[in-house]
């Protein structure tokens, strides 16, 4: 038997419509490993509602995950409102005192007379430590009454570290109590072939083997597939998603594209430059993402402006004019030229149309060019036609371009 | 008085993380020139559970929003429930059969007995069209016991066009019974200032303002202050932030750090270009994420390696051995030479440790200097340390050297 589990999302900005509340998804991809779906999930507004929010949950749920409210404004009463609920005192913590104290003194801020609120907890409370911001979540085991209680911090960064660290350990204690197995996951990754695509190949194999469950995650180029079963069953569905996709598969972790190709730029010692227009400098900024990243990048250009390709890159401002700055000899005269100038052995480049303007009959928003040069190996030039908001296409561009180094690192073009 | 409000989502694909839930935001944006906010949002399973959730907002709430649970398969019976819950017969709509019948004929596919289920309406619901599938919408009127409910169909194509046509004319007329007065809104932004020391500094004059609301939005590096209330009480609030803030204060609208800077430059017919080291095309992203910005921004440069900085921006050998990458020279002599060979009037360039290799005793990870040249005006440099992940440090960085940029054009530097 699973858990019943209930997400309250507390928190003004999520109920105006301000602020997109991504924390339903990255919870319920969490908890997927354990077995426990979310039953319900809840968004009120700051202040006392929340305290009666947690009170309707009282004898129906069996662990409470509440988020936000736990700041140092005078909207943030999640912490009094626990207390007060469960009539239990709050206490100053002095180790949490001390946390905020050097966290400010770090920072060369002085520390507010409200930060000190923050470390107030409920007794009989856990304290779960916060490593990026100065309120630490708490954890209320539950009782004969009262569900386990989780109050984490609203801010993503500081929230999603937690729970990892903090929830899933004592979720699966609390399972271990009520005799529930967790099973064991592997995941595969793929990219540049849709979800419906993946699942249209893989479902008849993926349905016949025993004793495995599998689901899909879809993120903007990238599909990740989950399988839970056992060691037989995972190493089949693997197999099976290698061969039916090989050139898509990029990875049999939990890695992004950019951390596979720095991966293996590094294992070659070979090295990467970028050239971009619209993508704006994406590519680079993801690539950089990755720690010890600049073993295999040393530099990238963004060339926004035509005066600029052909500065920087030496592309010919005769083919700018002919052809225009979206073209195919102009992709792939700002890879070569990137290649050539940074002595690089592979150069990435990216001309395009993001929108919302600049498009037009011949070559509409979305049109694009991606190149990429090799110090061995020919220059290959791809077309694609993206046609979606600016930011999207700027992400998922710079994703193709990225791509497109891992096929050529893998032989693929 | 305004409406109580509330919205529940219905959908499994919701709880499971799949699919994100953008239906919050976009209904809260909609109803926001109403003066309408949701009180609560729910987000409940397919299944008998939604007659529950309804059931909970009887006395409650004036209004109440379903979405979902309008389609033609077993796990679809919003319908069914509803009628069930408000003691009311349900009838089949001739002219709804009609419109399927037209749809399928349409589309030449056959028209399946499970989508007759979707023409039936319970007693007094009027019928609300939906160009875009086959699933009517059903508004339902409140009673003295009951609230009006709207039931909606679940995909964001078919329910968004809904919001407009339907939903909203319908609370017009329902606060126009009530007598209630919309209320407004205002908002601004800081940046580079803290959640709690802007509360500390604002809360007692804020709280001395009758007639006002205001709640806190922090994001990285950002604070978002939100003001409900009289056209007075928010003149006077957007006052007291600006004369409290008059550096930090950086929009009065909801536009990004990045949209700011690009329309003063736009506005001063001048131009920017940027030379990265640890943010490694972030800045130049986040600026050419903003649509017209081909126009101030014309190139950037990533100089990851030593050896770029030397070549692109013209960095002294000298100066990187004596005083290493990360110092008060090298971040000079980036932005003087990226003004320089870009021809630009001001120039931005970050150089700094990311970590979470890379630092040492004198200059541990988080070091990082902001250098600003201007081809009228005198070049900074600021120093900051910011030890945190490598992300959340590349990001405040990037949005550090924007805003530096920001406070340049307002004259503050």
């Amino acid at each position: 038997m699973s858990l019943r589990l209930e997400l309250i999302n507390t928190g003004t900005e999520l109920l105006l419509g301000k602020t997109l509340n991504t924390h339903l998804g990255f919870i319920a991809d969490s908890l997927f490993p354990l077995g426990i779906r979310i039953a319900r999930q809840l968004c009120v507004p700051d202040g006392a509602v929340i305290g009666e929010a947690l009170r309707e949950t009282f004898g129906r749920a069996d662990v409470v995950l509440v988020t936000g409210g736990l700041g140092p404004t005078s909207d943030d009463i999640t912490r009094e409102l626990v207390a007060e609920l469960l009539g239990r005192p709050l206490h100053r913590n002095e180790a949490i005192v001390a946390g905020l104290q050097a966290f400010f003194a770090k920072r060369g801020r002085p520390l507010q007379p409200e930060n000190l609120r923050q470390a107030d907890v409920p007794e009989g409370a856990e304290v779960l430590e916060n490593p990026f911001g100065t309120a630490p979540g708490l954890y209320v085991p539950g009782t004969a009454d009262t569900p386990h209680i989780f109050l984490l911090p609203g801010p993503p960064r500081e929230l999603r570290p937690m729970i990892p660290a903090d929830v899933l350990p004592r979720l699966r204690a609390i399972l271990g109590d009520s005799g529930a197995v967790p099973e064991t996951m592997r995941q595969v990754r793929l990219f540049g072939v849709g979800e419906s695509e993946v699942a249209n190949r893989l479902e008849a194999g993926l349905a016949a083997l025993a004793g495995l469950e599998y689901g899909y995650c879809a993120r903007p180029g990238e599909v990740e597939l989950r399988f839970i079963g056992s060691e037989s069953a995972l190493d089949a569905a693997v197999a099976l998603a290698k061969s039916t996709f090989p050139v898509e598969l990029f990875a049999e972790e939990d890695i992004s594209l950019s951390q596979a190709v720095v991966a293996l730029l590094a294992e070659r010692n070979q090295t990467l430059a970028s050239a971009e227009s619209c993508t704006g400098g994406l590519i680079a900024s993801r690539i950089t993402d990755v720690s010890g990243s600049s073993v295999v990048f040393h530099r990238g250009i963004v060339s926004y402006a035509n005066e600029a390709k052909v500065e920087l890159l030496g592309v010919r401002a005769e083919d700018l004019a002919e052809f225009g700055a979206v073209s195919e000899p102009v992709a792939r005269q700002m890879a070569e030229g990137a290649l050539w100038r940074a002595n690089a052995d592979h150069a990435v480049a990216v001309t395009g149309i993001a929108g919302p303007t600049g498009g037009s009959g011949e070559k509409p928003v979305g049109t694009v060019f991606l190149g990429l040069a090799s110090a061995r190996g020919s220059t290959v030039v791809e077309k694609h036609f993206y046609p979606t908001d600016r930011l999207t296409f700027k992400s998922m561009i710079a994703l193709r371009a990225i791509d497109l180094v891992r096929r050529r690192l893998m032989g693929h073009v």
